[in-house]
């Protein structure tokens, strides 16, 4: 095997799409700070409890693990930033309020989600703490949106879910926890042949919610027919309630429901966002309500967020032509040399990337493209002339 | 233990923090770009082999490993970027010309190099390949001293070495290994004594030079005393030559010697130099050329290059004060919802900070100071008042 080659579902960014990421990640923490969002940089490693604990299995499969030498303890590689912040949200800042936290880093996957996704995708997200009405669904929704609309991606569908839904529906049933993944996979997929058949024994208000659900996917009707579908009862009323108040008061997307999704990490509690837009193979965002996550950290405090891949991100947002750089000669001695220094140093003072050229080189082609060049006017003066 | 506990010289960055540690980040990331190096992002996991072929002892012991579970072989989480950096320069954009590329991302650490470091640095570092000439190396210099400069650090000393100066003179000496990393330490504390007791076995004149080095540290007065007292062959003669005239090129920092100097990556091949700035305990720039790096990868290019990491650096910057934010009603119903939103969304556009202040959080006091609000003027609209 040769020392360049790289694990599978492992890459390299290189320059042009590095660059691309780099002004995605800039325009996403910007507009999570227009909205009050302050960033937070949890570590790449922790203690594996810190990280797994209430998080459930996925998470925990998805985890690598190595022993620290300096304690001999376990520790992972972060797969996923919520538990981290609201670890940071309980016991670092501890605030009494709301408190609105952001981040963007690598997270590390033991391996891929899907065939051709990354180990390592770079996640972004923004999650707020602290307040347990539909405001904040809200607001993290709308934030969502608006991430999105900064990297020019559109037009956005957003799809809802609530966590409760499914759980108010299976409450009661006694099933062992590898059929109720079985379940839950055979919901995802809308195979009512399969669901009938897992569900032979269950009770038949049970299995009469699941075959319901698997049917309550599309426009604002599916939360009419819901309503007469699904057992009746306070959860679910509530749930279908927020449901409709957060879909009308979504701007800027298509709303569309799927009352049976429960993709993504086990933690959700209540309202689930998935938005989607066309190019993207899957949710470009998730997101949604996980008041319990904070609970393992002895705070339990209402939380909604929602995070992307900006890995994935930059795959569908349109290529931005590169700026164009200007060459310069390479001075290191004569009395033109001060002049020379200056007038580079000004022109990258203005944001312009100047090129040196280095003695030998001076007919290579880089990666910048130069459309410009510093050379000197007629009068003696360096000024920057179109090649 | 608490699950909240994180394993030692492991720690989060909180939010004052970390906005400026994204701050730096940028003005550094934008500097390099203004030079003409390109971004790249290589991943935190490699095969062990690529991260540590060719880098030395001292960078495998400072290395995470782990079992990749799809394909059984081990695994290195990045200790150091250059070794990636070189590996991309050789196989990924395999270029002619000068290629000059930077990065800035976390490395992680088995063990914290210093008492209070952090095991988890955020690195920065540019590199230009493919130029043997001291233009690179000048220019890679200047460019850490622009870095350092942008985000306002100073006053600054820059200290030189060579790594060909200790390597001539322990050239044909027999010792082994354990012996030599003695010998290095000893050079390293200047310790005469030590270094005595150490090298009584060797030629005298590896004996000589190296009780010279040991005093061959200060201003350009060095260079002349090392002619005198060093071994007189080429590769020395060049050395020195080479850190004259990179001296005389240095502009906006005090320049000394230490000769002896060996600290930091084992793959320095040539000039190295480190950046000091009064309240740093160390360097927090090091830099140099490093010729071989790229050998394990088939492609033996001219290489010079400086890290340094942004976690080190926000502790000596000034810290800078937060803009200030502006606090706005939460709505979601009624005839003003629309010119309320407007209203919002135009001053975020602008680059303000805009918090909504959720129904029941009225009188809490966040982490963003406000220092204004929205509200109704006289005529009914939408303005920001002083608070």
């Amino acid at each position: 095997m040769s020392a360049w080659v790289l694990p599978d579902h492992i890459a390299d960014v290189l320059p042009s799409e590095a660059r691309h990421i780099e002004e995605l990640r800039r325009e996403l923490l910007d507009t999570a700070r227009g909205y009050g969002y302050e960033l937070v940089m949890p570590p790449m490693l922790e203690h594996l409890e810190s990280l797994l604990t209430g998080t459930g299995e996925a998470l925990d499969l998805q985890t690598f693990k190595l022993v620290d030498q300096l304690s001999g303890r376990m520790m992972g590689l972060r797969a996923d930033t919520t538990p981290q912040v609201a670890r940071i949200d309980a016991h670092l800042l501890n605030r009494r309020g709301v408190t609105r936290l952001c981040y963007c880093g690598s997270v590390l996957h033991t391996r891929p989600d899907k065939p051709h996704a990354t180990r390592e995708p770079l996640q972004f997200g923004a999650e707020i703490y602290g307040h347990a009405g539909m405001e904040a669904d809200l607001e993290a929704l709308s934030l969502a949106l608006d991430c999105l609309k900064a990297t020019k991606v559109g037009p956005l569908t957003v799809d809802m879910a609530d966590a409760r839904i499914v759980r108010s529906v299976l409450a009661g049933v006694q099933a062992d926890r590898p059929r109720m993944v079985q379940v839950h996979a055979a919901l995802a997929a809308k195979d009512a042949t399969e669901l009938a058949s897992l569900t032979k024994d269950f009770p038949e208000a049970a299995r009469r919610g699941l075959q319901a659900l698997i049917r309550l996917y599309g426009d604002n009707k599916v939360l009419d027919e819901a309503a007469g579908v699904l057992p009746d009862n306070a959860v679910i009323r509530e749930a279908l309630a927020n449901l409709r108040w957060l879909a009308g008061h979504v701007e800027g997307a298509l709303v569309r429901f799927d009352l049976a999704d429960l993709r993504g990490y086990a933690y959700y509690s209540g309202i689930r966002f998935g938005i989607y837009t066309p190019g993207a193979s899957d949710a470009l965002v998730r997101g949604g309500r996980y008041d319990e996550v904070g609970a393992v950290f002895g705070r339990n405090r209402p939380a909604v967020g929602f995070s992307l891949d900006v890995k994935e991100l930059v795959g569908v947002v349109a290529k931005r032509s590169l700026k164009a750089a200007i060459r310069a000669p390479w001075l290191d001695s004569g009395p033109e040399v001060a002049a020379l220094r200056d007038a580079i140093a000004t022109l990258r003072r203005d944001g312009e990337t100047v090129v040196c050229i280095l003695p030998g080189h001076e007919s290579e082609v880089d990666e910048f493209h130069c459309d410009r060049e510093l050379a000197r006017d007629g009068a003696g003066r360096w000024a920057v002339r179109t090649l």
